[in-house]
C-alpha cells in the first residue's frame, strides 16, 4: 500500500504545485501617468534578492491588461518548464499595464498621447523602480522585451527609440505603422481608440528605418531582433512589411511566420520561442 | 479612416470569436450509473447532422471532470487551428465526465467497480447514445481515443479490451499498471479513491499483453497506438513499461518522450500530437 | 554470447539496410524533347503493381538534375521514415528531369521554350506514361506537385495553369515572378540560363493572379497551397509576395517562414513537412 | 537585366557557399595508439586564433571514422546555421577518430583495450594538443562532449569518468551496458570486435552508478546530461535504462523520444538539439 499511497500523494502534489517560481502582483505610484500602476512580476524559483538577474518586459495587446500573460497566456508554465531544462537563464519577467477591456474608458497604448506619457512612466518611472525593487535588469546585456499585438508593436518601437537599452526585442503578431492615409479625413480624435491608433502611425517603425542615418543603423544593429507572425493573422502583412525593410537597410532580424491566427493559443506557443531568444542574447 | 476602423473592427472580432467550432454540454440518463451523465462535445465549424463524422473520445484524469479539456486544456482553440491547417479532418470530439475533484464523495475512474460500472456505461449508453444524436463513429474506423493520465491509461486499457471498436489510441502521461504487490495489506478498499486505484491495477495492460493469445495479439495489431510522456513526469516509468512491453510483443506502437511533466502545459503540447494522430487514421 | 552476437548483428543491418522503400532510375522515350529523359521514382515498401498510389511529382532547382533529391535531399530516409510513423501513406514519388548543372549546355527549366516544351513534356509524355507504369496517379485526388527554387516556382505555376490535375502544390523557396522590368534591354536571348529567366516572367504567377476571372479563381480554390521559405533566403520576397497576393485573392494557402536560407539543408528539414501536406490532401 | 543577372549570380553564390564555418582535417603523432591520427575540426566563421573558443567533442559510431559527421552527418550546414540564428555560440567542434568500416582490421572504440589505449590517447594526447593547438576548451565551463551510437557510448562513459572535464553531454542512440551474462561462454576475446564489445559492457554505466559514493554522485551532478533515442531505434531500451537509473540516483537528466530508428536521418536532426544544449550549457 505504501507506494500506492505515495504515488497518489505525488499524484495531488503535481496537480497542484507544478509551478515553482511564482507571479506576484505589485504596483507602483506615478506621477507622470498619475495614481497607481499595477504590474505582475515573474520571478523564478529560488529567487534571491542578493543576486542581479536579468530582466524581460512583456507587453499586453489593446483591450489587454497585466493580468493577461499570467492568467490566459500560460506564462508560468511555460517559463518554469524552460528554466528546468535550461532553455531559458534564471530571469525576472515584468508585465505592465498600458491598457484595459474598455477602450473608451482606459487609454490603451504605449507611446505619448496627451494625459498619457506611457514611454515617459515606462522610462523613468516603472523601469528604474522594479529594476531596483526586484534586482534585475541595470543595463542593456541584461534587458529584452517582448510583447504581443499592441504590445508587439511597442516591443519594436521601444528598441528602435532605445537601442542602448535593450539586448533583444522579440514582436509577436506586431500591430504598428498602421498607415497615415487611413487617418486623415475622419473619426474623433478626441476618442481614445482613436489617439491609440494615431499614436501607432505617428510611430511608424518603417518611416523610423527610411529616416535613419549610419549612426542610428549601427545602433539599432546592437539588437537583436526577432519577428513572429501567424500567416492567418489578419495584420500579417505589417510584420512581412517590417522585415523586409529591415533585410533593406541590412539590420539582421529574425522572422518566422507560423501556422496561426491572432490568437492567444498563437502566442502561448510564441512564448516558447520568445522566451529562449532572450536568454540567449542576454550577456554572457 | 475607414481602413483603421476596419482595422480595429477586426481587431475587436478577431480576440472575441477566433474560435469556429464549438463546444456544447449536453447529458443522457443513464440506468447503469443512475441519474444523469454530463458530458461536452466539440462540434467543428460547419457541422451537418445530415453528414456522418469521425469520433473521438478525450478522456480526462483523476480529480478531473468533463470539463477540462475546454476549460484548461486549450481544445477550442487547437481543434479550430488543426482543421484550419487540414492537419485534423473535421471531427466530433466527445469529452466525458468519470470523476470529480473530491475523490472521496465522486468516484473516479473509466472501469467497473462496485456501484460505478463504468467501462459499462461508456460502451452499452454513452457511446451508441451519443455516435447515435450527433452523426459521429459508428464504426471502428471512424472512432479514436485519447486521454490523460487515469485517462491515459484508460485510453489504452479501452483499446486493449475493445481492439474492434478503435482504430487508434493516443495516450498521454498515463497512470496504469499500478502493481498488485503495492496494494496488498493496507488501505481501506471501501474509501473511493483505493477503488479507483485497485482498478488500475486489476486493469494492467502489461498482465494483458502478458496472457494475450495470438488471435488477441493480431487484434491489438489493428489498432494504431502512440505513447507520450514527459521525461519530468513522476510516473514515467509506467509509460515506458508499457512501450517496452508492446515492442517485446511486436506490436507497432508509437512513443514519444517530449520535455515536460504531470502538467496541463504538457497536454495542451502533446493535443497538437494527439488530434493529427487520431484524424490520420480514420478510415480512408 | 548469443544475445551479443545478435545486438552486434542487428547493428550491422541497421546500419547497411534502415531504408525499406527504393529509389529506382527509368527513363522514357520523348518526341517533345528529343531523345531519352532519364527520372528517379520512389517506391515505397511492399510497391504492389496490382494497387493503385498516389503520386508526388518532387522538382529540382536550377542547375540540378532528377537525381539531386536522392543524392543530398535524404529523400529515401525521410519518405520511409515517415511512411513507418503513418504520416505520410504509401506513395509514389517521381523526380523528373528539367537541367543540368552546365546552364549554358542543358536548357533548364519547366515551361515551354524554344526547342525545349518542357510543359508538353510533362503533361503529355512523362505524366501519362509514368503514372501508367508505376500504377499511380490518374485524377486530381490522386496527385500532388511540389519542388526547390526553380521547381517550387515549377510547382506553383504548374498548379496554377493546370488546377484540376493537382489536389495539393508545396513550393520551398521558390524562384517565381522575375519581373519583366529586370530583362528588357540587355542579354542575349539565345543563351540557355536567359531563356530560363525570360520564361520564369513570362510565368508569372501574380500576374495569372491579377488577370483570373472567377471561374479561375474558383478553379484555383480546389488547390491546397503551401509555401514555404527561409528567412534569410536571398529571394524570399518571391514567396511573400506571392502569398500576399493570394490572400488579396482569397485563395486559401499556407504560408511558413522557417530559419535558414536557400540551402539543402532546408529543403532537407521541408521534406518534412511537405511530404504530409501532399498525403493528407490526397483523396480520401 | 542588371538585376536579373544579379540574382543569378546570387543563385549560383547561394548554391556554391551557402556554408560558411569550415571543416578541416589535421592530424597527430600518437604515442599511445602509434602513429598518426586524423581528426576533423569545424572552426566557426571568422574564426580567430587570438580568441579562445568553447569544444565540443563529437564523437562517430562502430564502423565509422572522423569523417562521418562532415560527410553525411550535415554537420557543416547544421552548425552554420545555428550559429547564424544565435542558438549556437561561436564553437570549435573536434570530430575523433575511433575505428573504421572493417571492424576486423580497425579496432573500433573509446575506451582502453590491448594495443588501443583509447581513452589514454583522447585525454592525454588529443584533447591538450588539439585545444592548444586550436585555442578552445581548456575547462570543464567550455568543454561538452556528444555522440552517436558507439560515440553516444563513449559521451556517457567519458562524461562519467571526467565529470570534472565536461559542462555538458548528449548521448544519441547510445551504444552502453551490454550485459555481461551476454559475453560469458563464447566468441573469440581477440577478435577486435568481440574487444570492442566486452570493453562496452566493461564499462557500464549503470555498474557506475549503482556503485558510485555520494561524492561520486556530487560530481556528476556537475555535468549536464542529456539523452536522445529513436522509438524505433533496436537499442532503445539501453537508452531508456540509463535515464531510469540517473532518476534513480537523482541526477537530474534530460531524455528525449523521438520518431525514427538507428539512421543518420535520425542523428542528423539529433544534431539540432545537441549543438544548443552544448552551447547553453557552456560557461556564460
Amino acid at each position: 500500500m505504501k507506494r500506492l499511497l505515495l504515488l497518489l500523494g505525488l499524484l495531488a502534489v503535481a496537480l497542484s504545485s507544478a509551478a515553482q517560481g511564482k507571479i506576484v502582483t505589485d504596483s507602483l505610484e506615478t506621477r507622470l501617468l498619475g495614481g497607481v500602476q499595477k504590474y505582475n512580476i515573474y520571478l523564478p524559483q529560488g529567487y534571491n534578492p542578493s543576486q542581479q538577474y536579468p530582466v524581460l518586459y512583456l507587453l499586453h495587446g489593446l483591450y489587454g491588461t497585466y493580468k493577461d500573460w499570467a492568467s490566459v497566456g500560460g506564462l508560468q508554465a511555460v517559463a518554469d518548464e524552460l528554466i528546468a531544462s535550461g532553455e531559458l537563464r534564471p530571469v525576472v519577467i515584468i508585465m505592465p499595464n498600458a491598457g484595459g477591456p474598455d477602450v473608451n474608458h482606459y487609454q490603451n497604448g504605449y507611446f505619448n498621447v496627451e494625459d498619457w506619457p506611457y514611454e515617459d512612466f515606462f522610462f523613468q518611472e516603472l523601469l528604474p523602480q522594479a529594476e531596483s525593487k526586484y534586482h534585475c535588469g541595470g543595463s542593456k546585456g541584461y534587458r529584452a522585451v517582448s510583447g504581443l499585438s499592441m504590445g508587439g508593436g511597442g516591443t519594436l518601437v521601444y528598441a528602435q527609440r532605445h537601442p542602448d537599452l535593450f539586448s533583444s526585442a522579440y514582436a509577436m503578431s506586431a500591430w504598428l505603422d498602421q498607415r497615415p492615409g487611413d487617418l486623415r479625413s475622419q473619426g474623433n480624435p478626441e476618442d481614445k481608440l482613436t489617439r491609440t491608433a494615431i499614436s501607432v502611425w505617428k510611430h511608424s517603425t518603417i518611416d523610423f528605418l527610411d529616416r535613419a542615418d549610419e549612426n542610428s543603423l549601427a545602433a539599432l544593429r546592437t539588437v537583436k531582433w526577432f519577428v513572429d507572425c501567424g500567416d492567418d493573422d489578419f495584420i500579417f502583412d505589417l510584420s512581412a512589411r517590417f522585415y523586409q525593410k529591415m533585410r533593406e537597410k541590412d539590420i539582421k532580424c529574425e522572422f518566422r511566420v507560423r501556422d496561426g491566427a491572432h490568437t492567444w493559443e498563437y502566442w502561448h506557443t510564441a512564448l516558447r520561442l520568445s522566451l529562449p531568444f532572450a536568454s540567449r542574447n542576454f550577456q554572457q
